[in-house]
């Protein structure tokens, strides 16, 4: 398999060691920093340093786009336009709503898939990068409903094999989900420091054994500024709207605070600590692979439909396999789920959709 | 010497074990649970079983007041009147101005020292106690004008015997200090899990390898309730204080997300991150902080087996996250400790004993 990477940071020289050594793919690798593909050769995430845009992405299957957020709309449309019609094109960026939705009249579009690995989002350049830094990961992928099936299928198939566990997920649903886990919390970070810092002033006692809460509530203050102005501009409304609901609840906080009485206190601490109860727990893995079975008509759309509507339903697909019939008109679609109520859970919402689905019985 | 613990569970029991292991005192206990004394006793955190107050304080240099925030000023002030001229009287409750000034026209307040030790401020049992607990703890000790040099030079020489580092700070200024460093973030966390419980309904995706940011931001979230219903009732003004003074800046930081100008979010951000260091450099010896990223399989003793090897060398931890990865049989481990040479010494160190180590460059 051929694989390219354009952008060679800590993302993408990660991608090409895990491509190489797990996959075996040959790795092409382009960037504008000529000094970031000699470090990738000789890291040996790359098996040869392109000297343009076409020369990566020839005969390449999947092409990732590992740029910083506000260059990818122009190496996106870049490599839709220099990549033959065999390559998928995927990125790596936090947010997608935007780059998908602008992407979405270019010519070739329906080859690329947006994505967004969840692991090593710093920095930090290609000497850090790490065969095993998708091990296990998240990855989102934002198929829509003009991305070929083909192409889904095989960024998704590229993903799993880096070690990562691909979920299909609508764009502007993860963006508001990573407004919700990251970029709120990132938000509030720098506002507890700031505000802290205002309150102390210069010489004023500051324990230098500050207390966990604070410390592990400011761990991220103010990091990785290279990225982070480009997912807030890019995610706006979702941030935007985070920081309102969160500043109600704060005010709510300080009028039951100033009230000051003891039971309704200790309710609405406790309460929170149900709700991150709640939210930890929640889709932990549970239990052996099952495999379902179902057969498509290969329309375009098909795949991104399926993939999205269990994502929607918070069914994780543990893996996914294509098999088109001779005639090209319809295939055949496995895909793996785990646990024995999960697989019936999702052949339940596979039936909701109009598809015959069967489980495949285990040992099969 | 002779002191008194009043009130037995953690908090006492642990100054129990460390007054006779450190100090080589004779400790008297007194608690209404007949069971925690007893268990103390079998701890070996107390000499005695008092079957009293002033069968506790007879003939004690420093009487310990280790009862629940809310129990203390009926505490104190009956240990104020069943002790004696020559026994001084402190506490460890988690707020200090509305017990220090309630008890200012107390007979005998002159004997009485507020005082708060930054370590263990849960509500677990004698059981956990430790005799270690506060070594190398700030402990802050709030006297008034009021407050009888004796009586605090008492108080402070035996904290130090614990291994505590005791300072004195005013009650109302220590109240604000925790506003900003403990309870502010503890509210700050209780919000963000509820605010993420709303936006994410039932059934919708949670990514359960859940960012470090929201997990981190939130780890506090609930905890330890028995106690917190009286911190926020004791600590009101100035927590509500603080609470205002982050909701206007989370506003500001709205407005400048919605307008999505670049350098105005990269310059917000860093200066959050130049507030962050500031803070957490304030008095520390050795430079500015470095983190240290690494990933370890998930066994059992990993990390007691790095954090031994480090203190061997004599390298001193500033702070310490632990990421499991998804998958649970790895995770990553970031360390972060003071000044360059230190950092590299220790990477070096962790490389010796086979791991793979990223120092996060500066500003990351």
């Amino acid at each position: 398999m051929r694989l390219a990477v354009l952008g060679v940071g800590l993302i993408g020289g990660s991608i090409g060691l895990a491509a190489r050594r797990r996959l075996g793919a040959e790795v092409a690798g382009f960037d504008r920093e000529r000094a970031n593909l000699e470090r990738a050769l000789d890291l040996g995430a790359l098996d040869r340093a392109a000297g343009s845009l076409s020369a990566a992405l020839d005969g390449a299957e999947v092409a990732f786009c590992a740029a910083p957020v506000r260059a990818l709309p122009d190496l996106v449309a870049g490599a839709l336009e220099a990549a033959g019609p065999e390559t998928a094109i995927t990125d790596v960026g936090s947010t997608k709503r935007e780059l998908v939705d602008g992407l979405a009249s270019t010519p070739g579009a329906e080859r690329f898939v947006g994505g967004h690995p969840l692991a090593g989002a710093e920095t930090a350049g290609v000497e850090n990068a790490r065969g095993d830094l998708f091990e296990g990961a998240r990855w989102y992928l934002t198929p829509t409903a003009g991305t070929g099936g083909i192409h889904y299928d095989h960024v998704q198939r590229a993903i799993a094999g880096l070690g990562a566990r691909p979920r299909a997920i609508d764009a502007a649903v993860h963006d508001r989900l990573m407004a919700t886990v990251s970029h709120l919390p990132q938000v509030v970070a720098n506002a507890l420091v700031s505000s802290a810092a205002a309150s102390l002033g210069a010489g004023s006692e500051w324990p230098s054994d500050v207390g966990p809460s604070f410390r592990d509530a400011t761990r991220v203050a103010g990091a990785n500024p290279a990225i982070w102005s480009d997912i807030f501009a890019t995610n706006r409304e979702a941030v935007a709207g985070e920081i309102d609901a969160i500043a109600g609840r704060l005010g709510a906080a300080a009028e039951l605070i100033r009230g000051g009485e003891l039971d309704a206190l200790d309710a609405w601490h406790r309460a929170a600590g149900e709700d991150r109860r709640r939210l930890l727990e929640a889709g932990r893995p549970g239990g052996p692979l099952r495999e379902l079975r179902m057969t498509v008509s290969n329309r375009p759309g098909i795949v991104a439909e399926i993939a999205l509507a269990l994502g929607r339903e918070g069914v994780n697909i543990e893996d996914m396999a294509l098999y088109p019939a001779a005639d090209m008109r319809t295939g055949a679609i496995s895909l793996w789920v785990a646990g024995e109520r999960e697989a019936e859970r999702t052949a339940a919402i596979l039936r909701g959709l109009g598809h015959s689905v069967a489980l495949v019985p285990r040992g099969e």
